[in-house]
């Protein structure tokens, strides 16, 4: 088992995504800050979509900018289209991830394209990738969104999100992600399908997963995915998120709760947790209304509490 | 791996101990006679301690005497000492449970004993027991509280832990369960300590985990107690419960969480999780001003979701 753990930071993108309120590029260049302080490493910071879809994330390009002057700081972005993916390799983000839900109904609903016309755009991305000078291109992800289960059709056979996973590989992605939208996963079947799309395309291509705790089995499932050999996990400050396309699905893992599990298991983070929970003061003042999430941050950290780093 | 899981309901002792509203026998009856209707096949109705304690639980010997006439159902109780084993035994109780602090300074505080009298507390209840003819016996659990950390003493030595399961075990009890009172438990710990556990006093002895929720890690703690070969979980319907007596400890697992974990894993409990949800009703009806906790509940099914029965 692997001693070392990327937590990816999406609060800015699938957190702010989610909510009505706007953040200012002020407070958001803030919490970017602050949370590359306290340790985390790779934050995806917004996505390059049509403003009047959502507005809330319409600075996207200004705060890839700044991120990018922070020494270290692996600056993501979600990308729904070519279109998108032009102005993130114009922002010059170094990893750009583009959904593909593997229910075709919630694509249709959710970008209104199919499977078939995805896989197109993802083809053209790579293209362009291809063409940049080797130094400044960015990893592209293909991101299997609704790979546990769909609110609008339910199971998702994983033969349908292995054929998916290996249609991404061959349309030029470098890695693919597996994303439990909706919250319907559960650990064995974390492991299983985990297993089933790294023997279709290679380990080391599935190394993260996008988990919800829609049904309080989000940490569960974080250690499901630790076994299978995953090493990277998104999670959300303050538990920010959800996607607002499938109904009924919210909440993003906290991220502190997840720093505390890994942490507290000895798996190296980076992360100052202490550190981390303190830039929730953040959020709170720039989102007043929203409420935020998270039991670690409630409860406090144990008496005694040693980091995995081995700083208090 | 087991197939197989018992769900052990605490909310009628854990639960409503730890709160100030006082719930009528009326609705407790109810709630054990829905819960059991449900599937549950455990329940630990309450406790033998003084009235003026904990006033919420002084109908226990009543509550025992119903529970005893549902088929097919084991009514455990808690005893703080020999004056409350007495009374289990005159009620009936299939199983008594006896806690024991690992942390001596929780002790002091939540019993007023040492280790050594408490020890003494377990052999006086266990030859209380072998007197008795075999089939009346009930099964005699030690309880190992703060197990995994304590909110006064901090980290809590495995070998302490060890050192007293192995002593309850010499005073005649028949198992040793392992209780996260302050939520201080990760997966890490639980699968190394339950291991230790039953390599000094044999795997049949240790099969039950007792775990709160306090920084979310709670299901992740089951996942990894299972792997270790835990094969009974307690949780509380709705996550009424907590330890009183911790400063900072709150929280059982949610019981309906649980099985939709387990279930959904294909984990066989027995529990038909629609119609445990709807004992919930029973607890908002009795217990109007007290929150109900629930990631699943709150949430829903999964669309298509099918239990480990094969049950919808």
């Amino acid at each position: 088992m692997t001693t070392a753990i990327l937590v990816s930071e999406v609060g800015p993108r699938d957190g702010l995504q989610s909510i009505a309120a706007l953040m200012p590029l002020e407070s958001k260049m803030a919490w970017v800050k602050a949370e590359a302080a306290a340790g985390v490493r790779e934050i995806e910071v917004g996505s390059f979509v049509p403003a009047k879809l959502l507005p809330q994330l319409a600075d996207t390009a200004s705060l890839v900018q700044y991120a990018l002057t922070i020494p270290g700081l692996t600056v993501a972005v979600l990308v729904p289209n070519l279109h998108g993916a032009q102005a993130a390799l114009r922002a010059g983000a170094h990893k750009i991830t583009i959904p593909l839900s593997a229910s075709e109904t919630h694509s249709l609903r959710n970008v209104r394209r199919t499977h078939a016309q995805m896989l197109e755009e993802v083809r053209a991305i790579a293209q362009l990738i291809r063409a940049m000078p080797p130094q400044r291109r960015p990893v592209l992800e293909g991101g299997l969104s609704t790979a546990f289960g769909c609110t609008l059709e339910g199971h998702v056979p994983s033969m349908k999100v292995i054929e998916l996973a290996e249609a991404l590989m061959r349309c030029g992605c470098d890695e693919v992600g597996l994303s439990d939208t909706t919250g319907y996963a559960n650990p064995a079947q974390i492991k299983s399908l985990v297993r089933e799309v790294q023997s279709a395309v290679g380990a080391a291509a599935v190394h993260s997963l996008h988990l919800h705790n829609t049904r309080g089995l989000g940490l569960a499932n974080v250690l499901a995915g630790i076994e299978a050999g995953i090493t990277t996990f998104d999670g959300s400050l303050g538990g920010l998120g959800g996607c607002p396309f499938a109904p009924g699905a919210s909440g993003n893992i906290v991220t502190e709760d997840l720093v505390f599990m890994l942490e507290a298991m000895g798996l190296d983070t980076g992360i100052d947790l202490p550190r981390l929970l303190e830039v929730r003061s953040i959020l709170r003042d720039s989102l007043p209304d929203e409420p935020l999430y998270g039991f670690t941050p409630a409860a406090g950290l144990p008496l005694g509490y040693t980091a995995a780093g081995g700083t208090a």
